[in-house]
Formats: C-alpha cells, sequence, structure tokens
C-alpha cells in the first residue's frame, strides 16, 4: 500500500474542538485565586468518566520519540472516557485525530498546549518528537473494555 | 506574635502519606503501553469527587514567587474534594501541610514531583519559588461549598 501525505497543521481549539480539548492558557477563561498570587486558568478539558464504578485516573506516561517520516497505520478510542496528556517538560508532539469516515487529520502541538480527547475519538497513540517526552495523564479507570483499535484501510506519512 | 521556625524536609510518598499522594515516576507502578514506545506510571494519585454532581476538572495554576523567609499564617482545606498540583516546567516549590492539631509540616518538592491533597486535608495555597510556575491542576468542580480557610494560632517562618 502507497500511504498519502497527511499535512500537519497548527493545533488551535477551533480546529480541534470536534475532537477534543486543547488545554492551554492562551485564550482560556482565568481568574485570581489565593489572595491575587495565582492565576487559575479554569476548567480546560471535559474530563469523561462513563459507566458504573468509573474514577479518575492520573498517572505519568513517558514517551519515546518517533523518527520522522513516520507512517500512520492504526488508531484507537475509548468509549467509556476520555484522556486528557500535558507535557510536563514543555515538548512539542504530533496529535493525530480522525472522525468516523477515519479520515486523519494531524496537528502540531507547541510548547505549553496540550490534549483532552473526548470519548469514542479516534486518535493515535502518543506520538513524542524531538526527545523521551513526560506527559501528565488523566483519564479514566474501571471496569469495562475502554479500548478499540482499528488498522486504517490507508496508511499516511508524516513528514517533518 | 513570635512566628516560630518551620523546617523543611524532603518530600517522599512516606512522609507525605497521611496529607496524600506524590506525583512522580521514582518508585511507581509502571507498565508499556502503546506497543512498548510508552512508559505508564499508572494511577498515582487518589482523585476524590464528593457529593451529587461532582465532576473532575483540569486546569493550569500560575503562581507567582513567594519570597524567603515567608510566615504561613493560614491554611485552607477542601471537604469535597482532592486537589493534585504537577509543575508543568519542573520547577521546585513548597508544600504545607498539617493534621487536625494545624500542626504544619513542610516539604521541598523537587523537579519531577507533584502533589494531590486528599480531601480534608489542611494546606497552604501554592507556593512557587524562584519564578513564577505553571501547574496543571485536577480537583473537583460542582454545587456545594468546597473551601475552608483557618487562621492558624502559631505563625510559622518557612526559611532557605
Amino acid at each position: 500500500m502507497m500511504p498519502a501525505l497527511l499535512p500537519v497543521q497548527p493545533l488551535t481549539r477551533a480546529a480541534f474542538a470536534p475532537f477534543g480539548d486543547v488545554i492551554e492558557t492562551a485564550g482560556a477563561r482565568h481568574f485570581p485565586i489565593n489572595n491575587g498570587t495565582t492565576e487559575r486558568y479554569h476548567d480546560l478539558a471535559r474530563v469523561q468518566l462513563l459507566g458504573p464504578e468509573a474514577r479518575a485516573l492520573v498517572s505519568i506516561a513517558v514517551a519515546q520519540p518517533i523518527a520522522l517520516p513516520f507512517t500512520v497505520r492504526m488508531l484507537e478510542r475509548h468509549p467509556l472516557g476520555s484522556q486528557a496528556f500535558v507535557p510536563l517538560g514543555g515538548r512539542r508532539f504530533l496529535v493525530v485525530v480522525a472522525g468516523a469516515d477515519l479520515q486523519p487529520l494531524a496537528f502540531l502541538a507547541c510548547a505549553g498546549q496540550g490534549v483532552n480527547y473526548h470519548a469514542n475519538v479516534w486518535h493515535h497513540p502518543l506520538l513524542a518528537l524531538d526527545a523521551p517526552s513526560e506527559f501528565l495523564l488523566v483519564d479514566r479507570g474501571g471496569p469495562g473494555d475502554n479500548c478499540e483499535e482499528v488498522n486504517l484501510p490507508q496508511h499516511w506519512t508524516l513528514a517533518a
């Protein structure tokens, strides 16, 4: 199969809205707390914890960087919960998502940006760049099968 | 009132256990995900979302640094939920907590460490050091009065 080229676009709230949330201070609602010493950029992600006995998990994911060009061959989704990834070291990373038609879109998340995939949104597993990268991960724990994978009928190349 | 000196100790899971969780990879349970390209340090904080219509919030807090010496005069607590703070830039920060007797303990959180205050645990608002510091914040949203403050009968000095 001949891969097609998947262009990479900047990550913006508007472009990403059909798939989830961009977690960043820029453009976010904020207000002072702690007697004015701290500014709170409030409620940046819709955390979805579906099904009985669901709970929120806070984890750290350490991802090895991919080499470019990289071929996107599969996607996954989580029917029972959202999944947020926020870089702990400010490193950029790639985000690939798709709608029900499995036509992917690729975004470059820059320093200061994290993402939250909404439940049931197709996305590629972590695509770190440049160096091993730590992410804070907020997702769902609990009973039930919460991961589906699909092999894409068309493969896609991410280039530098 | 003459403040007393509050010594600062290293932040360890064991010392912090009565108050909450230390969010760090060191010593945490972990396993590979994403076909082995990512290591997941799993379920590092007990996220408590109490009361009806509670939900998890993901926010970013930007804290101005304190100047040392700093006087601890008050603490707060959240009866309806936990509150996790994880530095997004790897900066160290100070953590002050207390049991029901309001006798405080101070910890220095170093690069790679975050904390999760359990519900109803007395703690000081964010104490950033060195420079304005961003934290990812995971706490509880929903109806109900979720913040109590107390003025300490004894003041405490945090020194360098």
